[in-house]
């Protein structure tokens, strides 16, 4: 009694037939993660799947919404601490859902979707490990800016001309605090001679707190490319981080990639805290990815009795290899 | 590697392939909601999925089932309070499912539906908003009944002949107070002159209280539509709600509808509690609907620090605007 | 807007485009259950989703993955108490979820998987009851081994030469007892005259116990099944199970299925604790089968206040009739 869903290319006569509909994709991780965590090395396995909806009004507006079964699951947030329920499915809050609608005015995200300085900032990783290795050591930084900090339901606009792309948000905070974040992005991608080049630049202020980041990047027709990033977090109390800055290069050559990328923080008041990270991804093709990470940190609190991986915190040196899979 | 899912009107050719099937769709919703109940004017993201299963015996017997992506999540019950394990999985508890299987015998329904009296009384509210502001302030009845009041496991049998309709339900009571619930519901659907009008009237019984509601409804060919609807809900005790009157009327032309809903309870021993709702819908096409509601409600008890939409406490206006989304 | 998901044998034509794919496939039961446990007779509904995620590497190696929707839902672990987070999305942990690659080579599965010991013994049980009474009585045993005494991620390596298969599985212990779980086992399935053969022997051990089973079967062409198993379960303490045997016998015939079974466990310096089940299974095609179970077990200790099914404690005899439904 299964059903199968068909692929998409297997249903190009069909399309104008289905203006609004439910895709699902998968993915899967099955191998091993260990490191000096004071845990023994482990197998690691984890699954998810993907609702995407989308569809089309009668004026050509495209909307679309998407959820991952993960996040349908209910999780320890400060607004359910411990009842289990997914604050995905209740309207004032946000448990990973995103939801659009776009057309010549440009396009509103609304959801988990990040802000106009995280949209607008590249990451400085490629390549994936299955324990996410080599992009979430001590020194790692992704371009959260202020997202997050008033519960992370954003509103975002975006909209492009030519090489050039430009968005605002806001998350609105409902805590008599009332520190609503606001954001504003722009980037640019182009192509000089066959490398292709991108910048980005956000800024985000919730009246305590302003943050600024800056990143650029450069694919290059050899196969290598080198991403290097800069982020003013404006600390407000000793140990908190001021600053950071980090570098990502990679090689791409067939189905095998190879990255490296070192990140380092100023703390206000205490020592640099850093790390760095390796990745090799080796494609088997079908959605098989062969994936080996590493990374190590520097200046880190140690908690012992901790088995997480990927934590900022009790690691010292992590690295995990498997198979990634996508469906 | 996204599988897409077929809209059911590309696929009649397979319709004799298929006797055993699930189908998915979603829903979302994006836009802003507030009021006067203490809180700001936030942002609201909201979005779900159903799946509905459904089948046939070789005897020609349909059945199915279906259970939404919310239902699958753990949620704070009596049952099962902080766990996090929703009741849906679980035999003896429900939590969203519902399951049917139907032939010339009539249908029976287990699980999350509707008592007979429930199923037999119309509702007076027509339209959506992305809070439910319309439907859910302090005059609002959904003819529940004495449904829930023994957790929520329904078991009902309906038969139709010609415009008329009846049904029994029953759910079991397993606390040592015994308070099994049984209902009794009838409904007729006729047209007379273009006009179509429909009546319901439902009983329910627990051995402590006897609840009974009595609903009509017109729809005119004019695009107007008018539903009453009436409830004797037994108050035992001075403070609890004794009887409910509503009234909902509507009005659709082309791609625009419009509501208004005025509600009323009398309350044994104190104040009448009531409010009124207004919901107007635009449809985009394509599954796309442009919402906005408002409700209002008097006599309702404040608690000053609710941020909840939709309760029937601590909050005497709210309002919604934004899209509503189906896949 | 509700997309439909085609039957498998619909969707020859388009199987060569399709390398990786998500299957949806649902499963629902309906009906009574009840018994002498000190509650009364109720309601039973259930409803369940599978994602079955498959795909080929370009080398022709395959590989798949997938978890369920109610394992996708938080439940109270060892691991996450009461937060409400299915383990199944942590690397870490499993929660339900398998995954696995296979080839020439053999075949690795890791997660939520059996250990060598289960993969071996074949269960004595035939037929379903939607609350499963005939197979969870007090005599019941499900070759489950040491399965899940380190957290229950397992990796298992199987390989199939002729009439024979073999397997080895880890399970690996990350608290400071270091109890790691390995196994290995064999199988066998012959045909000896129109009869059906099977043999199953599965040993387990993790430094303090070691298990095993042998388990034999024979299918004849008369419709009759006779399945035997026994096994050393190692007992550790006075009052812990040492020993089991356990004898099903089924017989088909058409649409029905009835089958019967009897389990006893010998207990360390205690009394022996048996049990045994009753069975009947009726097709109705389609994917609806009406199913009965009856279970009854002798020197259980029984808490009076329980309501669970299918526990081996609080329970003397139960029965459920119902309808089981798979889409």
């Amino acid at each position: 009694m299964k059903k199968i869903l068909l692929a998409t290319t297997a249903l190009v006569g069909f399309a104008g037939a289905a203006s609004a509909e439910v895709t699902i994709s998968g993915s899967a991780e099955m191998g091993i993660a260990g490191g000096n965590r004071g845990a023994v090395t482990q197998f690691w396995t984890q699954i998810d799947a993907t609702f995407s909806m989308s569809g089309t009004t009668d004026g050509g507006l495209t909307f679309g919404a998407d959820i991952d079964l993960d996040e349908s699951d209910g999780r320890n947030t400060t607004i359910f601490p411990t009842i289990g329920a997914s604050p995905a499915f209740a309207g004032l809050t946000q448990g990973g859902e995103t939801i659009f609608i776009s057309g010549s005015f440009g396009k509103i995200t609304m959801g988990d979707t990040d802000g106009a300085l995280d949209w607008a900032a590249q990451e400085i990783y490629m390549g994936t490990a299955i324990a996410d290795d080599h992009s979430s050591h001590a020194g790692a930084y992704w371009n959260s800016g202020l997202d997050g900090t008033a519960g992370g339901q954003i509103a975002r606009y975006e909209y492009s001309f030519g090489s050039f792309a430009a968005a605002v948000s806001a998350e609105i905070d409902t805590s008599i605090a009332n520190n609503d974040v606001f954001g504003v992005g722009v980037k640019y991608s182009g192509d000089f001679g066959g490398t292709k080049v991108g910048f980005g630049l956000g800024y985000q202020d919730n009246s305590v707190q302003s943050m600024y980041a800056v990143t650029a990047n450069a694919t290059m027709s050899n196969g290598i490319v080198i991403n290097v990033g800069y982020a003013d977090l404006d600390a407000q109390a000793v140990g908190a981080k001021d600053t950071w800055a980090g570098i990502g290069v990679g090689y791409t050559s067939g189905a095998l990639l190879v990255a490296a990328n070192y990140g380092s923080y100023d703390v206000l008041g205490g020592p640099t805290v850093d790390g760095w990270g390796l990745v090799a991804n080796y494609d088997l093709g079908g959605g098989a990815v062969v994936m080996a990470g590493y990374g190590t940190s520097s200046n880190v609190p140690v908690t012992p009795a901790g088995n997480e991986i990927g934590g900022l915190y009790g690691s010292d040196d992590t690295f995990s290899v498997g198979l990634g899979l996508s469906f």
